[in-house]
């Protein structure tokens, strides 16, 4: 028997696409790893007959759990609780207890940010937030919006309340799963095995096929559940499984690997940003940037504790800075044109030397829309890859899409090219 | 009378929170410009029982057009439109002309791979996207899918069925507006104008009060429909009205402008990256960037046609390469640290120097988790901006939220200050 959930993400800004939902995501990523299975996320407004009506539509198919994120707040548009109590047949009644945590949590708010403020005023508009369904169970607060946890009843699903700052929401989810209400209802979920691995240089529709030739040779293929997809130029594979598939899953994986060993390079999940900041450890790096314009270095940088081996780097997108800050012989670009690759090798080079680095990477390039030619249509990208004591690798690539997905996918590519050259230098 | 809409976002991936949902957003903006209101936005897997549910759930909420993204493709995973067909009753028919119609646009793009392919093969796979429901309206495809629009019934919901890809859903909207089925479905809508302001400097709380007060000010602002979010560190104000409420709508800018003169940067919805590019034009521009990284340079270079004032930047991530590629001085880092004041303008200086430009800014901050101080705290963010003939302008802030947001804020902060010179230049 599989236990199924859906998700209810109220707000106006969320349905109308103003904010991007970000807990219907998060929380299929918990339920996954619970062994739950998501059946149906719903957005709607801040009204009620809308939110009845998708805790009705859910509890309907037959759904073990609802999550509800957002209308916790103390306006009158925040009204997923009195919705819930209403759906669930409670009343709603004050909790004296969570009135005075919510009071302390305000105080304490209100002596932060100083000032004159009328804390009867403030506490009377939150009074709202201590009103639950008669005998849920309180999720403690971690802004001022308590979360409620709803027990199932006969035939019917148990509900989890929860605000909608991902903030608040996610250190409260732990502690609803744990609670009885939550066990009771999961107590049927199958507990899967989930693993990732990554692709780069394959196409979607390759795979397909080596996909389908290992449901012809692989025994037990049936019971994983493969999903694939494309992400930020790479493919990645996620493969959910009960522990008695594990035979097929190891196959293959070992399928994969004869057929695809340039290609396949993460069996654990990791991200090739993770391989590459392994890999720079105890380096020094620097990068020389024209049409991605600081893309890599800042993705290199979104890495905490990435300021140990990033030097920095030259956004050289004129050729004239081409020329000034990385060095490189204008007659290189006469030559062969800026977006050449012996001017992406020049710029590596050019970074390695300026910032006194041993790995540096140079990216030119034709983002468009405008700019391409016969020769060099939009999406031609040129990379050098420098380190220290080795030849400089260059390599062209041309690219699909728009300006945007053409910078996006040249970091991506430079990070495998690098990848690539610290991993061949490493092995000798 | 009001028209209402609900969408169907198909999907396992989407449903799973592994690709993030775009369809649902752009559609829901495509409606309110119609003057459609968008009731509910569900997802699910590929699986007809759960989309037939949803698709029942819509016409009971009695929506008056249901939209769905998705599950449009060759492969036996894609259900839309066979669950549409026995969701309105329909039989699924071939529809011959448009079966020679995919055949020619897959010619077309076997012939443009090259290769050995079957092409009867291909064509047999594809056939079943040549399956409509009978008497139902075809949309040519943009790519292999077409799309389909099933006319409304007697208290019934007309249907649009769109293929997942956005840049194959995009180009077929308008002509699925264009059906006669949907301007039926739609008839009784009203028209709204939507207009766009934006603020930067102001916590939403504050604009709250002013709203208040425009409430009891106004006359005719209950008629104004105002949704206010917060997006990149500025505050976004959409208002939707009737053509009789344009006067309330003018009184409320009025007093925005006069409550918020410096706040209020943009009247007509333009970003704060439209008013910058505009202002650089015939300038160059240069940045020097620390804990950004890159992020300045690559949001003005996100524009095509930045290439004419932008120059380059230095991502100068270590002190040495604030030293050897900008000119710092190292006296005024060891006095003062890499994250002051006087470094920030040293930094913009030296890339007004490097760079040739007559434009520059210079960012340096401390974006965490660690490196912070109680002088200096995580979020403290230093920023000069630079331009020629001008003394260079200075500023400290400290921006709240996680690495991140301190590192994209500071762009947004590094944008309206530069707004800010460039005009300042211009009128003095």
């Amino acid at each position: 028997m599989s236990v199924r959930a859906g998700i209810v993400v109220t707000g106006t800004e969320v349905l109308t696409g103003r904010v991007q939902d970000l807990n219907g995501p998060w929380i299929a990523d918990r339920l996954l790893e619970l062994g739950v299975e998501l059946a149906y996320v719903t957005q709607c407004g801040d009204r009620a007959a809308d939110i009845e009506a998708e805790l009705q539509f859910l509890a309907a198919q037959g759904v073990d759990l609802i999550i509800t994120s957002g209308g916790l707040g103390p306006t009158a548009d925040d009204l997923t609780v009195a919705t819930v109590a209403h759906f669930a047949g409670r009343d709603l009644v004050l909790d004296t207890a969570l009135e005075a945590r919510i009071a302390e949590i305000l105080r304490t708010l209100m002596a932060a940010r100083g000032g004159e403020v009328d804390f009867e005023a403030v506490m009377a508009a939150n009074r709202k937030q201590a009103m639950v369904p008669a005998g849920a169970q309180i999720l403690d607060p971690v802004g001022t919006a308590p979360g409620v946890v709803v027990e199932p009843g006969p035939g019917r699903p148990a509900i989890v309340v929860l605000p909608g700052p991902p903030r608040e929401l996610q250190p409260m989810w732990p502690r609803a799963v744990e609670t009885a209400a939550v066990q009771q209802a999961i107590a049927g979920r199958t507990v899967y095995r989930q693993d990732t691995v990554r692709m780069f240089g394959l196409a979607e529709s390759g795979l397909a096929e080596t996909l389908r030739e290992a449901e012809s040779r692989i025994e037990g293929f049936a019971e994983l559940e493969i999903t694939t997809c494309l992400r930020r130029g790479e493919l990645e594979i996620v493969t959910r499984y009960e522990s008695t598939a594990s035979d097929a899953y190891t196959a293959l994986i070992d399928l994969l690997r004869d057929r695809y060993p340039a290609e396949l390079f993460s069996e654990d999940g990791a991200l090739i940003d993770d391989q590459v900041a392994a890999l720079l450890a105890g380096r020094t790096f620097a990068t020389a940037e024209s049409c991605t314009a600081g893309l890599l270095a800042a993705r290199i940088a979104d890495r905490a504790g990435s300021s140990a081996y990033l030097a920095g780097g030259v956004v050289s997108y004129s050729n004239q800075a081409k020329v000034d800050l990385l060095g490189v012989d204008p007659a290189l670009i006469a030559d062969h044109g800026a977006v050449s690759e012996p001017v992406a090798r020049a710029m590596a080079e050019g970074a390695l030397a300026r910032f006194g680095a041993d790995t540096a990477v140079g990216i030119t390039g034709i983002a468009g829309p405008g700019g391409g030619s016969a020769e060099k249509p939009v999406g031609t990208v040129c990379f050098g890859v420098a380190l220290a004591g080795r030849p400089t690798l260059v390599r062209t690539v041309r690219l699909p899409g728009d300006r945007t997905d053409v910078r996006e996918r040249s970091t991506t590519v430079a990070m495998h090219l690098l990848r690539g050259e610290l991993l061949a230098q490493r092995s000798g």
